[in-house]
């Protein structure tokens, strides 16, 4: 099964790219010892020599050659018309040509979006592509989408995010019966927005075969109290860069009590022949980088336009996990769900709304 | 000028009040030399014992009785109609009436922002209450506002938390000239919802005397890129109640790391003489636990409804580090800058909206 795996990586996206790109994809191989192979799309002038430098990608790597990329700043509408060729497109592309199970870029995310959804087409039944994350938690990880890719959402496009997250988790990280939860200010259904309401009335109306368990809160993320945290993608967004953000404060504050004396140092001398390793990787944000686009025909793994090598390796591990999982037809089944609820589901928004009102 | 501080505290608000309000009151007064009176409102028969099982509470302690108190899961518009007299109302009611400096109470927020909103009005040219969070930084504090009293905000409510928030910071952290950024989910101008791009046009047009920066990100908070982050109520909850959650997880997994061997505890035993306790504090969210109410004519805190006595100390701290500053007068100067600024502003928005259309 795992013999034909080919990942295809847009070498020229992120801000480090070409470098964090090969650095990252031999970092990736070597931690393993699986057969994976690697498709690179970008200039073979600058990728050719960056890949022979590494003995691991010898052989596994293949380039395919183009002069132009994605600008970083470029408009989704913009990247749409102008990219066609560019090293991001054709990453894309190589997924719908049945060339690769699963591309991976670290370039614009809006042009990514739009080039996916142009390229891959959305499942039948979803509006648009939602990005979704996997977060730490005390018993292994949390899911959460949006986490960028929709800035305003109705509350039926939330509903659809609960349908594909718990697809994804099933599929991500084996547990057969993800509990969802919808991201509020407060547990009381009295609290939040509108939107937020109306999404809770349209998944309870729904009678969605799933376990939904109602409204969460920031805290309830890394706490794991559901293992899926539906929101928009501006809320998600600001939530995933505020937890990133707190770990590497937390990490500095470690540095510092590690070497403000000599007996600190002492102890995180004993302390680091092992436990503490372990804690810095688990608190280290390149190892949860990459967000992987949900319902599209075809799997995306989006990485931090910032990171580094690590930090792709990541991303590339990401894909793979996806590229071995039954993720596509989890989702079509959760799909086939809701298109056949769709109908009853509109009517009983429309009654739960009215009889909150 | 800090002999006749007084702190009016509801004492039966909280979920577990009004012990871990007298408790917490005492934790307060031991950790102080400062001479401050507190005022308990609340029921003298359960007051009473309590107050006297602390002894630092005696000779400064003054119960004001009330049978009634607000319901943890009151409607805002509820409780101001059936509040009156409860343990709140009057605990707000002392700081109108000049009693107190200031109003502490970890129950319901909603009805706590209505009771305060009835009771104190709000000053000249602010619309409704915000709440400002202090948010630890590398460098100190970062104040993010609102966490979490306005769940849909308009682009000039925005401008309003901006120029609340840089008093407040300007006041409470003794930054002489704060740096303020728009929470956002990218840096570029394009990204984000339109009120957020219509905040960021308002607040250039306006040309407040403000170092403003444009759009942060959610890892910025913890950064301290800018001073103040200005957001609405529902992300900036979300926002917080995430960092706290990431770092009592983070705890956890240090705690994890500390006990996994008996060398890891040794290194464990060494660090805690020193580094490791400050850093234990550092991580605590009871160590940040306050929110203030900006914009009315008076200073209420918010302290979480599920605190125990060290997160009610802190907000005791707040609040008296609220009373010491100059904070209503440097509102005030804030507001005054806005008011004169009004006219233009809403010209240059529109300006602003047109050359974006």
């Amino acid at each position: 099964m795992t013999a034909g795996l080919v990942l295809s990586l847009d070498a020229m996206g992120g801000d480090h790219a070409p470098k964090s790109v090969v650095d990252g994809a031999a970092l990736f191989l070597n931690a393993r010892r699986r057969k994976v192979r690697l498709m690179f799309h970008g200039d073979e002038n600058v990728l050719g020599p960056l890949i022979a430098g590494h003995e691991v990608l010898r052989g596994v790597s293949e380039i395919r050659h183009t002069d132009t990329e994605v600008d970083m700043s470029a408009k989704p509408s913009e990247a749409v018309r102008r990219s066609r060729g560019s090293s991001m497109w054709n990453a894309v592309h190589a997924v719908k040509d049945g060339e690769a199970q699963v591309a991976v870029s670290a370039g614009n995310t809006g042009a990514l979006m739009a080039i996916s959804k142009v390229i891959l087409r959305m499942k039948p039944g979803v509006h648009r592509p939602v990005i979704a994350a996997s977060w730490p938690a005390p018993t292994g990880f949390s899911t959460v989408l949006d986490v960028g890719a929709n800035v305003d959402c109705a509350p039926a496009q939330l509903v659809e995010f609960a349908v594909l997250g718990e697809a994804f988790h099933r599929a991500m990280h084996g547990v057969a019966r993800p509990t969802v939860g919808l991201l509020n200010v407060g547990q009381e259904e009295l609290k939040g927005s509108q939107v937020i309401r109306d999404a809770d009335a349209l998944v309870r109306a729904a009678g969605l075969d799933m376990d939904y368990r109602g409204f969460v809160e920031g805290d309830d993320i890394s706490a794991g109290a559901t293992n899926v945290g539906v929101t928009d993608g501006f809320t998600g967004n600001v939530a995933l860069k505020t937890a990133e953000g707190t770990a590497r404060l937390v990490g500095g504050w470690m540095r510092e009590a590690m070497t403000s004396s000599l007996l600190a140092k002492a102890g995180a001398a004993l302390l680091s022949l092992g436990a503490l390793k372990q804690l810095r990787a688990r608190m280290d944000p390149r190892n949860v980088n990459g967000g992987v686009f949900l319902g599209l025909n075809g799997v995306v793994v989006k990485s931090h336009g910032g990171t580094d090598a690590a930090g792709f390796a990541t991303s590339l591990r990401i894909a793979l996990e996806m590229a071995d999982s039954h993720f596509l037809s989890e989702i079509e089944t959760n799909l086939a769900r809701l298109a056949a609820l769709e109908a009853p589901a509109d009517g009983g928004a429309d009654q739960a709304q009215k009889e909150s009102a």
